[in-house]
């Protein structure tokens, strides 16, 4: 299940602590431009070490491209992506190897598999999201070909929130670190230049997937499109997005939709918002119990991110993206 | 795009207006007693006609069961329901069928397809949901053969939040039909006995298989699991659940992950919440365009829902009853 | 396990004395003009009844549509079509409920789920394949309008070939009829028109695709695709098609390749066999085993064919065409 | 369209002169023992430059895993294993980059993406089954938990039969290779200790699995299960396989049928069989066109295989053990 896609498909592999992670895409269509820069470019904004606000875990993620590009341009076969791991400090884990982390999967993975790789997570470290950035990386470049951006921004941290990341939030931020505590927060998205059509009724809904993707991202409990949750508390007369005629072109007065109508785009900005829990991993003590089921304190050392939301930007544009490029292809063949 | 599960897995069809809609189940294990009569159950859940607070709409929604199903038991083979469609005024939107209605998919379907069912939103209409609260009550006998029951709930209409619906979430939806108009709310699913270990790494994590069947259901605009929004005001030390022994099983002390951690079930309560946009069918008048472009008045008549949450409920159920279903399945091979 | 294909994806039901079988095609483009009459035409031809080669149950096989198709083209959303089944004397079947029938599914099917629909072969009757051909005659309409046709023909009964059925076929036939039993043979499908490109790299070529699809008819043992078995014999010299320049279009100047190259279609004609065994249901008496693994005689009685090849044609166009539209639209998007 | 198997599923990636090729293996269980050395047999059964009879490109083929097992043993996440390309010599090609050799994929790539990675057939290279006998150890591994073997053998070339490769059958392909010519065979494989119940109905039959499977493989031009289409000659009561008690278990008294009816393992000997073309690549002279549509003289120079059949052997192997770890997998869950 490590799949996402239909057409423009990517499968994820990987430990955190393991060889290398990586993706293959599988559907891409022949003739794409794209550089090893390109790719490598998203996965600097993703990359921790960048700050005082992200995890010290300096490490290059340097893509290497196995396969699927040949003279600068995609060939329709897979794009194989790798990124080796070096900066593994599997030592950090080891005094935990038996600890489950209160907030990670630890505990659950060795209830489902009876086998687990503890050093740093294992596959189910926030890492493995490197790949899924490596990926869109190619699908965000297909899609500005059919002129879509995609534009992710912070917009909350705790209570604070905003048009994007400002001093309150950092601030916010740093508190939580210095208290070796960690902060929620929101991400939004925005996708501009879709055109109308885009996404498919009942289950491969542009909405629907794109939760689904979105939801995947480590760390995220909510997924709302255009209002969310706000339409809860409105009167449909309040609700509805009038629709208009702009210069010969239908489009809508408002857009509390979000971009988003019956599942397929109307040709406005596509807008969605993920919430994201705070880090688990913190240094304050918590309790918890070990793999015989002692219970015990646990404080959880290593590198972390106090709020994870800021590199989860460059995740949930990554998710977005492939998403996007899968319905792009697939609307190229709705009707005859 | 129907389609939805991997090995429990059903594929929807029909239109509001036309023959009749209907689902295929394909995966549903041999051997799971069933009768019509439990079918039938959950669909007179969905039906309208039921209260002043849903449409008048009043169709029998009679399950017929074409195969799979032999001597009271599942044969292991495709599991096909039909729904014929009887109560049927196409009349009511001869009218409007080369209007758009703000809210609805019209504009898109007709953009995305050049050819369209105008007859009560044809595919794209609410009507659909009858095939997968069908499906749904297959899956949640399988599920409940695993000790596995779900139950939903509105809890939220308007600004008014509460464990279930109460009057006055009641006077809030009658004060919106008395004026042509209708509401929002969000409805809670809850699933209990899910084990420790369903849901997969990565792409196949339950929450975001919950999060893609849930946002499917029409007007849904929001998800969340356990504290969803509101983990993003908090810190790390409040959020995560403690783990401790009880009685020699490992279980958490609170549930702010709404049991679902690192995308596996962790054996407690599954508890999600999505967000209704208010109905977009509204007898006030609204600002629209034609098929030509032309702007228009518009009064959507006809029988419509002040507020959708009360027959989304079932839908919900059903959904989550999908999703588990098929992750009830797969947690049978994950390990050797 | 009852779907079939990528975009143009099939999903079957039905069992043979169920109350109906049927089929739902989701991913067909709209658009698509076709009207009831073409899709019975297609069944009948499959139909039994109508020579003494064939079986005697007659039945209309008469194709209900369900939806998907509004004032005469379809609207993109799912195709559901079934077939009632009406002529069915399930008393046929009660005195070998508890008998295996060597060559039937019969026993596998017992091992395999505990619970079996016993009347007339249940889920693995040969009554199944009309839903692929009501389905098939979609996908054929769809392939006209790319200027792609396909004919299926018997070209081998018992030791007998030609290029299609002939007297002395006809002859081996009735003898084994007269004598209580059943003859196997050769179906040879031929799809004209195909350009170059249609077919997918690797697991997804048209080679390959079409091979699963075709073995997946009841009775069929073997496939081949050109020259098929006979290339095992010859020399590379002997066997690869010269590329030739024929008035500007790169042709081939022999089709041992039977119009596939790499798993791609390469504008030759494509062209296929099946090898199908006898029917498995005789009179003659043989020897088998009933639940109880008691050995016992057995003459299945009945109304069978005594050669499935001339029922199959239909079916394997119908498996070719499939195939073909899906990949047909899959070529639209494999390049930018 | 590069990924198999619906549970045990790979997507291989690579070209044949770029960095690596390699496969991703998700779905595999957890606590699978399994070393690299395992893998690493299987490769080396694959590899050239062995004896006079295969291909002199001596390439290690040295798999590494990068993720997926942790002290030596499947951790339930994928498994991703890359062999880097290093004896590449892309020169071989250069002469010949802008001529379409006859029976190779070089024009319907061209054709069909416009952009070809000309050195060494690229994609379609059949150094990309090294990736699936890769995945093969593992699924082999997987299957002997289940008491599954499978062997391959070479039983024709040209027209010489044999239960395997004889003396008579090594003159054949020593001449083929000493006049600058190849020769076709056929592979047959045989997989012992599948129980009954393997496989599922219409469009998951383990015999249209493996057909699908096994026609993917470079060079096949047939597939047939058991008799094959020699089961076309036969009345139904020689083909037809006895039913009877040996021992309190259900057997049958021949096997025709290869061991699988109505799609489903039956419990004796799985046996298939595939036809292989004779290798397109051969020195001697042959008529083509260029890319400008030229007709041009070709002799293909390089490292190839006299007669493919030799090499397939292991990759056929391996194809059936994918298909049939799948279908274990999917046995497990067939009933309640």
């Amino acid at each position: 299940m490590n799949s996402l896609g239909r057409i423009f498909k990517i499968t994820t592999f990987g430990e955190s602590h393991g060889e290398a992670i990586g993706v293959v895409i599988d559907g891409c269509p022949a003739g794409l431009k794209i550089s090893p820069e390109e790719i490598q470019t998203e996965l600097d904004k993703r990359r921790g070490g960048q700050s005082a606000m992200t995890t010290a875990r300096k490490e290059k993620d340097q893509v290497e491209i196995l396969s699927g590009i040949f003279e600068g341009r995609t060939l329709g076969t897979p794009i194989a992506l790798i990124i080796k791991n070096q900066n593994t400090r599997s030592r950090d884990y080891e005094s935990i190897k038996n600890l489950y982390r209160p907030g990670h999967a630890d505990y659950v993975y060795d209830a489902k598999y009876g086998h687990r790789d503890w050093r740093g997570g294992g596959r189910a470290s926030a890492r493995e999201t490197a790949a899924r950035v490596a990926a869109g990386a190619v699908a965000k470049k297909l899609l500005l070909s059919a002129g879509v951006e995609i534009i992710g921004n912070v917009v909350q941290v705790g209570n604070e929130k905003g048009g994007q990341l400002n001093e309150k939030m950092k601030e916010i931020i740093a508190r939580a670190k210095a208290e070796g505590d960690s902060v929620g927060g929101v991400v939004e998205v925005v996708a501009t230049g879709v055109p109308v059509g885009w996404g498919e009724p009942v289950f491969g809904k542009l909405s629907s997937d794109l939760a689904r993707a979105l939801v995947s991202i480590p760390a995220v409990k909510g997924f709302e499109i255009g209002d969310g949750f706000e339409c809860a508390t409105k009167l449909g007369s309040e609700n509805n997005d009038a629709l208009v005629n702009q210069g010969g072109q239908i489009k809508t007065a408002s857009n509390h939709a979000g971009g988003i109508v019956g599942g397929i785009s109307n040709g406005e900005n596509i807008v969605l918002r993920v919430a994201l829990k705070p880090a688990s991993s913190i240094s304050k003590e918590q309790t918890t119990v070990d793999r015989d089921g002692q219970e015990q304190n646990i404080s959880v050392q290593g590198r972390h991110d106090p709020c994870v939301c800021l590199r989860a930007v460059p995740v949930a544009e990554a998710m977005t993206a492939l998403v996007l490029a899968d319905h792009y292809l697939l609307s190229k063949i709705s009707k005859i």
